[in-house]
């Protein structure tokens, strides 16, 4: 019974807002929901990419006619958990055109200059758009505060600070899809050794990625604070297993799909005369 | 022969530098060096889909080593030719995180407040992406030509700044790919037309189509005048006949390929020691 989603995906991976989170209770290489095995899942993936681009170019048709709806799927997780994976794998079967991706980094100087969430507010997506975020303004509770990059006091008022920011995306249209990808210490360390081995992944590694993951407790401790104190109804986070991919893009493809279907996009009635307009262009020579 | 790419495509799309040129002559529907058939030249823009893919990452991570190349890709066509739909089919075969897709509209109050290149500046690729324009700086001098939008000496004036804005990003390691989506009369009419029939479709269209669709002399006059001044050698215009949408598919790929080919990008050499990062993963317990 485990493998047929006989509920929404949503409700089996949303975090419960309010509760405390203890990360080491998720089995990162389980699989809620998901078909039997892999490769069912990934047949599965490709016929919801087809679907989720079809719901895509209705929400971007209704935002040409006003409608102020889109979507922002937010992607957090360790170093290696599959964040860049998602964007190709998932993202990429939708219309590129449609869709706003920014991958942050650490702060420009300029960035610095402003609150923490300025330059997140100008990576929104427009109406119609579906926005996508490869970090975000996670991490200034995430690294900030394992790496001490700003006082305790800052990063403690962060937290109510992300709230009111999300609610009044929420309230404006926006429908946010929070993916926390939870990735085992163990599955991170065969990534990373991968990435060494292969001449063609050695550029993703750098010895950073070692002193970030002495750090791990730090960090997982980091984000069940995040994923505790920023979970709400109106922007819940999702806590996706992460060690399979084939796992992590099905659930990922599943959730957006149930979103948007809930959304249920429609085409515009033309706000003009359709018959005139035809008249006019057969009536040319 | 014809049908068989002994040549480079690009040598046979483009338009000769300093030579007139005369739209008049150049047949919309026609398929210069595609394989024999659409569906042959579907099946052989697939595979061009993964192997752009593969160059676009080895673009990328040589950037993260420092190589300051990148691709820009111009679309420019009247209505219906077909700029929407390269990037659904030719980009969106790409990994969307290293693509920065602009559609250029009306300029904005803000952006109308600057000289007509600002906006485009902000919109160039960073090292390692594939940046397209749908619409660029080319629409200042044709809908601002057609439409009277500035005073006829500053429009002329607006090739010679283009020629040096384009060379300047020549020279700065940009690989232009500018097509002109090469669209007949009949043709437009019969995709206005389906966008009228078909519900679907209906929110592509606007009356407006019809009233810019009768300057098509003047548009097709402004287009020869930008094609002729503003093909470069280090800045090509190539003619994309765009009646066959798989053809001009199968074409934007190829000279992507080929441009993409030509650059070589190459995975970079680890900047650190590898066996010592490996030997410090493989001690932890």
């Amino acid at each position: 019974m485990r493998n047929k989603p006989a509920r929404k995906l949503r409700e089996l991976l949303r975090l419960p807002p309010g509760e405390r989170v203890d990360l080491s209770r998720y089995d990162a290489r389980a699989t809620p929901g998901a078909p039997d095995g892999r490769r069912a899942a990934e047949a599965e993936a490709d016929r919801m990419g087809t679907q989720l681009a079809r719901l895509q170019e209705r929400l971007w048709a209704a935002a040409t006619a006003g409608d102020h709806r889109r979507v922002l799927l937010v992607l957090q997780g360790m170093d290696t958990s599959g964040k860049g994976g998602t964007v190709k794998h998932v993202i990429g079967q939708l219309n590129p055109s449609g869709c706003r991706i920014t991958a942050f980094k650490a702060p420009s100087e300029e960035e610095r200059g402003h609150d923490f969430l300025w330059r997140v507010r100008r990576a929104l997506p427009e109406p119609g758009e579906i926005g996508i975020f490869d970090r975000s303004h996670y991490e200034d509770v995430l690294i900030a505060r394992v790496r001490h990059l700003a006082r305790p006091a800052e990063i403690g008022s962060r937290y109510g600070l992300i709230n009111d920011f999300e609610r009044s995306l929420a309230e404006d249209g926006v429908t946010l899809v929070k993916c926390f990808l939870h990735l085992s210490y163990d599955e991170q360390r065969r990534r990373l050794l991968r990435r060494l081995d292969r001449p063609d992944k050695r550029w993703k590694f750098t010895p950073g990625d070692i002193d970030e993951r002495a750090l791990w407790p730090d960090y997982q401790k980091a984000y069940e604070l995040a994923l505790e104190r920023c979970a709400a109804p109106y922007a819940p986070w999702y806590l996706v297993p992460a060690d399979r991919k084939w796992y992590r893009n099905w659930a990922i493809s599943r959730l957006l799909l149930e979103r948007l279907r809930e959304l249920d996009p429609r085409y515009p009635e033309a706000d003009f005369d359709v018959a005139d307009c035809r008249e006019r262009l057969l009536k040319e020579t």
